[in-house]
């Protein structure tokens, strides 16, 4: 028998411009999983919090991702799963990325590590499969890495670990509202015009080029989203309002997490997150909404262990 | 009387993936000019060129961009350009944005440098409105500023200049078939796909981490443009032949320059280089079309001046 407890971080999605392309770690934010491994052919999972989960493991995002582990190693093995801290899910902090990041980067622990980072990604997106119905990386990849990663392209994966400028902070609310995800996307047009696009893009390689170079001012006007946001601001009460108060207090962009309805503010100042965090609260106390906000630096940590027993 | 000579570069626009968004100039290729300013108010163009250009100064890209350089100083002037050599019109290699480049350097020398590099731009952007009906900064910005560009955006032109790999070496090649920049553009739909948009941004952002972090394979695998190449390179007798030729010579891509039918190929080694350039020359001598191959080193020297006489 072996056993590992493991962590991984909530992530946002998307950074404004990167839409399905970039991620973002949380690291002071996530799930905390236990993954025993035993002898036999079987999977449970037992969920330890107050967040409601669904009670068929066919339907809990840790089981296709064991599975696809197991798979890819060609093992059978008895894993008992216990989770025992959970991001609530729906917030669009990529509650499903940090549990399935969580079971296959605890898998990979276990099984003395014999896949590589692309792998855990890959496995942790079988989770992000059953949650929403599509291969994404943009949270699985950050939450398994840390940090700000890039998806250059999915055949084969190509991910990018972009660098995070040194004071790097992120204020994100969680209003508690229900933005479904698959409302979310179904509201975005199949298609894009031409000039749209080629603004966003622009704004990537800005943003890019902006981490890279350490230019905070260039990472804050390319975090502009000109293809979902539009669409999607409509599910998140006095979007606009909350930004110009967040961009009159100095961060450099507010946009939306994920697929919604958290949104985020960046900046590289302590003072200006603590600040963002204030005003989003009120933003959404004062429309009678109760929120959860956290206000973090943003690292390279990613998914870790948290303690090893055997 | 005062007096410059002066040189701006050819140069590559879209580089594959960052259509209308980045450029790259060809430092040992491109368009000098002798321009003088004295005492009065008037503008003449004289070309000792063998290429051929409009008579009417009225249909010289030179001339918009002289007449912006004065307004914007507010200043009034006899200008005499006389063009001493000049790339090849509708060449895909940045023609009319080399002649424009030249105009707004040169003005700017002559004048005592009161405008910034985006104000040169925006002056030899006018070049570029008067040949293609839009205001189009990806020739025009590398022109001027040498390397490698990205135009983050418009409003307010916002130009970011992209490090240079020490080794990075492009062979060109201008087939001499012609290839209308408006029917290249026509040619494109209005919309493209959210999917492949997606793609063509993630690509757009490898390309700059590439070139940040001097990964060449990651430069080679994001130059992979799905939203104009699949439409423009029906224009490009043997496209697809010819790039499996240069792939396999070791090539990292090979892309249309601009709306074509130049075509050009980036590399980290100059024996790739000088044998991308063959292949290139071989390959339209086989189909009957002659054709110019430049081979030259990637570097950050863009507009400069060649002789200044008072």
């Amino acid at each position: 028998m072996k056993k590992v407890r493991v962590f991984a971080p909530a992530s946002i999605a998307n950074l404004g411009c990167g839409f399905d392309v970039m991620g973002l770690a949380l690291d002071e934010v996530g799930d905390v999983l236990e993954i025993i491994a035993s002898e036999g052919d079987g999977l449970t999972i037992t969920n330890t919090t107050q967040v409601p989960l669904p009670d068929d493991i066919e339907q809990n995002v840790i089981t296709p991702v064991v599975r696809k582990f197991l798979s890819l190693i060609d093992k059978k093995a008895q894993i008992d799963v216990t989770i025992c801290r959970k991001i609530y899910p729906g917030s669009g902090i990529g509650s499903s990325a940090a549990s399935s990041a969580a079971a296959a980067y605890g898998m990979n622990e276990l099984f003395g590590c014999p896949l590589s980072d692309e792998q855990v990604v890959e496995c942790a997106m079988e989770g992000e499969n059953l949650a929403s119905g599509g291969y994404h990386a943009d949270n699985a990849a950050p939450a398994v890495l840390g940090g700000i990663v890039l998806i250059r392209g999915y055949h084969p994966l190509d991910i990018i670990q972009l660098p995070v400028p040194g004071n790097f902070y992120c204020a994100v609310v969680h209003p508690h509202i229900v933005v479904n995800t698959k409302d979310a996307r179904n509201i975005l047009p199949p298609n894009v015009s031409l000039h749209k696009a080629v603004s966003q893009w622009g704004n990537v390689g800005g943003l890019v080029a902006g981490l890279y170079s350490g230019n905070i001012g260039l990472v804050g006007r390319s975090m502009n989203d000109v293809v979902a946001e539009p669409y999607r601001k409509q599910f998140i009460p006095g979007f606009d309002d909350l930004r110009n108060k967040l961009l009159a207090a100095k961060a450099l962009a507010m946009n939306i997490s994920g697929s919604g309805p958290s949104v985020f503010a960046l900046t590289d100042r302590h003072d200006v997150a603590q600040r963002a965090g204030w005003i989003m609260k009120e933003h959404f106390d004062k429309l009678g909404i109760s929120s959860e906000v956290y206000v973090v630096k943003v690292s390279n940590k990613g998914a870790k262990l948290c303690g090893v027993n055997i």
